[in-house]
Order: structure tokens, then sequence, then C-alpha cells
């Protein structure tokens, strides 16, 4: 199958491509990055990366912004940051990709455990990770041709413990080997509208 | 206490009202109607009005317009209606009125049931609903001073059924009398990061 990876060289990205490169064509994409170039803020860019790879058999999205920092000080242009990049960017590719995705096609997007299990300072990324699954739920029942989505909700990855880890304390972790195998559910899987939870 | 009530003049505000307006001084706010007037997807307008009011006891929000429709047509404006209004409207009221309300005062939002039972078309519903929860349960523990954040969730309203109940196939409705429990008992109680369900 011919699938795409939006974030194909971030933390997460690379483990999806080398899982699902084992068996499947991967077209990677980034902001900079890989073979196709796309900014998921921007719907007219993504419209562009699917009329540049034609008709694809799944699009996973890896990629997205989010905003952390105190409640008392945060700026409703600090809330857009994820509202704009993690939510509807991820909801851009869904519509866009839609359209795009033989039948059967799977469209997998990326959430996080703090949906669930509260981080300081996460108001906004709470909102966007727990409003994606909100999506997912409700797309998932009006795809037509037997188009699929589903959401991972990963806990921070190992391979970022040095990077985020301080932001999770007392979460375990879960490494990039670990975490892809959600994607490949998703993918080669057949549900829809399921949150697969690594952690 | 002195309390805001945000859409006021509408089907669920008129309900939260009579009932909080029989122990609470209730200074009615709406796009048009009320005493005061608020566009809560512009934070200009929302600053406005606590600046207008002064410090306050609580705020209830019942108000935010969706977007319902298939998601084979769905447009990406049509998607921002829901974020714009009724998620990002909302928490606007939540960023300007930690800062305009009492040490223990209040703040209610409202989302609605279908963040957890599906309806047909919800695509944007459900995100914005769900999405609200996630920012009700982050916002919650960074808020300082004891101001207080809950969400109220609702079936479909009785009195809203001729209006909507088509959308809701099955679901039971409740009437504004038992809704506006709900939110009593976010402002009135003494608990932070809940949901109360009304169905
Ligand atoms: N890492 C974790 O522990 C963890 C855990 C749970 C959830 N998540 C979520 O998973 C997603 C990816 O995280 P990550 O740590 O793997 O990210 P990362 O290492 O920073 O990599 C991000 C990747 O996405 C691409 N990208 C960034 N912004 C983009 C945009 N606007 N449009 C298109 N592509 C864009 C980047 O392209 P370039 O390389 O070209 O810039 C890069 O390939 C994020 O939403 C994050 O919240 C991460
Ligand atoms: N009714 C239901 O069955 C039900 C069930 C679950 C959840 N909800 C949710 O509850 C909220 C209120 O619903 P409702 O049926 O009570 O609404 P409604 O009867 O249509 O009344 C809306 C009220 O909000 C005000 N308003 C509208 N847009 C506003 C804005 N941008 N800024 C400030 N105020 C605004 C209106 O002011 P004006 O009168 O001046 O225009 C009016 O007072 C909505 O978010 C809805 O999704 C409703």
């Amino acid at each position: 199958m011919k699938i795409i990876v939006i974030g194909a060289a971030g933390t997460i990205g690379k483990a999806v491509v080398e899982r699902l490169g084992q068996r499947h064509d991967i077209i990677t994409a980034g902001r900079g990055s890989g073979q196709e170039q796309v900014a998921i803020e921007d719907y007219a860019s993504v419209q562009a990366l699917f009329a540049r790879t034609g008709p694809v058999d799944g699009v996973v999205v890896a990629a997205g912004a989010l905003h952390l920092g105190p409640f008392a000080e945060m700026t409703p242009e600090q809330f857009r940051i994820g509202l704009d990049s993690k939510l509807m960017g991820q909801v851009h590719v869904a519509l866009a990709a839609q359209h795009a995705l033989s039948d059967g096609g799977s469209i997998t997007l990326t959430s996080g455990i703090d949906a669930y299990h509260a981080i300081r300072h996460g108001a906004n990324a709470m909102a966007v990770n727990l409003g994606l699954e909100g999506f997912v739920a409700g797309a998932a029942l009006d795809l037509k041709r037997g188009v699929r989505i589903n959401l991972v909700a990963p806990t921070v990855l190992t391979e970022s413990v040095p990077l985020y880890g301080h932001l999770f304390p007392g979460f375990e972790s879960a490494d990039g080997r670990r975490v892809a195998l959600a994607y490949e559910r998703s993918v080669d899987g057949p549900e829809t509208g399921k949150v697969y939870r690594v952690y």
C-alpha cells in the first residue's frame, strides 16, 4: 500500500516509517524535511500535497504543535497555537484525505496521553488532544467508501524523555518501536473510530 | 453572590437565571439581549465585559455555536465555526474571568451530551464538546486563589426538542429546570474540574 507519513522525520514519524516501511511504500512528508513538503496549518498546502501524490491508501500524521504554559498568563494567541496546528492541522489532513484515499484507506492522527492524564500547565494540550478524540469519533461515523480514521494517544516517548520528560513526572515512557505498533494497527487493521492508547 | 450569565436569554440561560436568581444577583449578558452585550468570539469584547461589571463571584456561559453537517462536504471554514465560537469563545471567557473573579469564584462552561454519545454529522460538535472537557480539566489544575472551573454537558433540552430533537433520535431530553441544577452545583458547590452530565 502507498502511505503518506506527515512528520516522517520526527521522533514518532521515524519509528512509524521504519515499521510501516517493511511492508508498504512510504511517502515521507514534513515541513522542511522528507520527500514532500507540507504545512498542515494551511489547508491549501495539504490539498496540494494530495494533488501531487495522487491516490494513496493511507495517511499518518505525527506532527502538530501545542502550547504548554501557566494558565494565569495564557493569552488567546498562545491557546490558538494548539488549535491551529495540532487540532485544525490534523482536521485539514482528514478533510482533504477523505477525497484522496482509496476505498477502505485509513487516516491515522496523533494525540497524547495528556488527553486523559493531566499534566501541569496543560489546558491547551488537554483541550486539543481530547478534542481530537471527539473529532475522530464523529468523523469515523460519517466517512464514506470504507475510509477509516483512528487516533494514536502515546505516552511520552523514551527517545523524547531528555526533551520532555520533566513535563511527565512519574509517567512511564514507551519507545518508538512500541508506539509504531499502534500506527500499524490503525493502517493495516480493520477498525475505525478507535483510540490506540500506548502507555 | 454576583454572577454573570452569558447567553441569559437563551433556552438554557433562561432556566439558569431563574434558578440562580433565587439566591444571587444576576448580570444577564448576550450578543444583543440582556443587561450587558458581549461577543465571546472576540477576546477584547469579553475583557470589556468584565471591566464594566467589576469583580464578580461567578460567570456562567450558555452560548456558543457549532457546525453540524456531512463530513464529505465539510470545509475548514465550517469546522472553524465551532472552534472559534463554542470552544475558543468559552476559553476567552475563562482566560479573562480568572482575573476578574473573587477568591473561590467559579467559571461554568457548557458542552453537550454529544461529547460522549455520537450524533450524525457531529465531527465538529464532538471535537468542540470533548475539547471543552480537556480544557476544563487542564485549567482547573492551574487556576489560582481557589477559582474553580466546571463544565455542564446537557442532553437536548425538552424545550429545544422542536428545534433540535431530530438530531438526537432516541435521546432522552431534560427540561431546563433539571439542567439548571447542574449550573447551581457548579456555582454554589465546592468542586472544580468536574463535568456535570445531565442525561
Ligand atoms: N515525542 C513524544 O514524546 C510525543 C508523545 C505523545 C504525542 N506526541 C505528539 O506527536 C506529534 C509528533 O511529535 P514528535 O515528538 O515526533 O515531533 P518532532 O520530533 O518534533 O517531529 C515533528 C515532525 O513533524 C513535522 N512538522 C512539524 N510541524 C509541521 C507542520 N506544521 N506541517 C507538517 N509537518 C510538520 C516536522 O517536519 P520538519 O522535520 O521538516 O520540521 C517533523 O518531521 C506531536 O503532535 C506531539 O504532540 C509526541
Ligand atoms: N438547547 C439545547 O438543547 C442544548 C443542549 C446541550 C447543549 N447546548 C449548548 O448550550 C449553549 C446554549 O444553547 P441554547 O439552546 O440555550 O442557545 P440559544 O437558545 O440559541 O441562546 C443563545 C444565547 O447565547 C447568546 N449568544 C449567542 N451567541 C453569542 C456570542 N457569540 N457571544 C455572546 N452571547 C452569545 C444569545 O444572545 P442573544 O439572545 O442576544 O442573541 C442567547 O442569549 C450552546 O452552546 C449549545 O450548543 C444546548
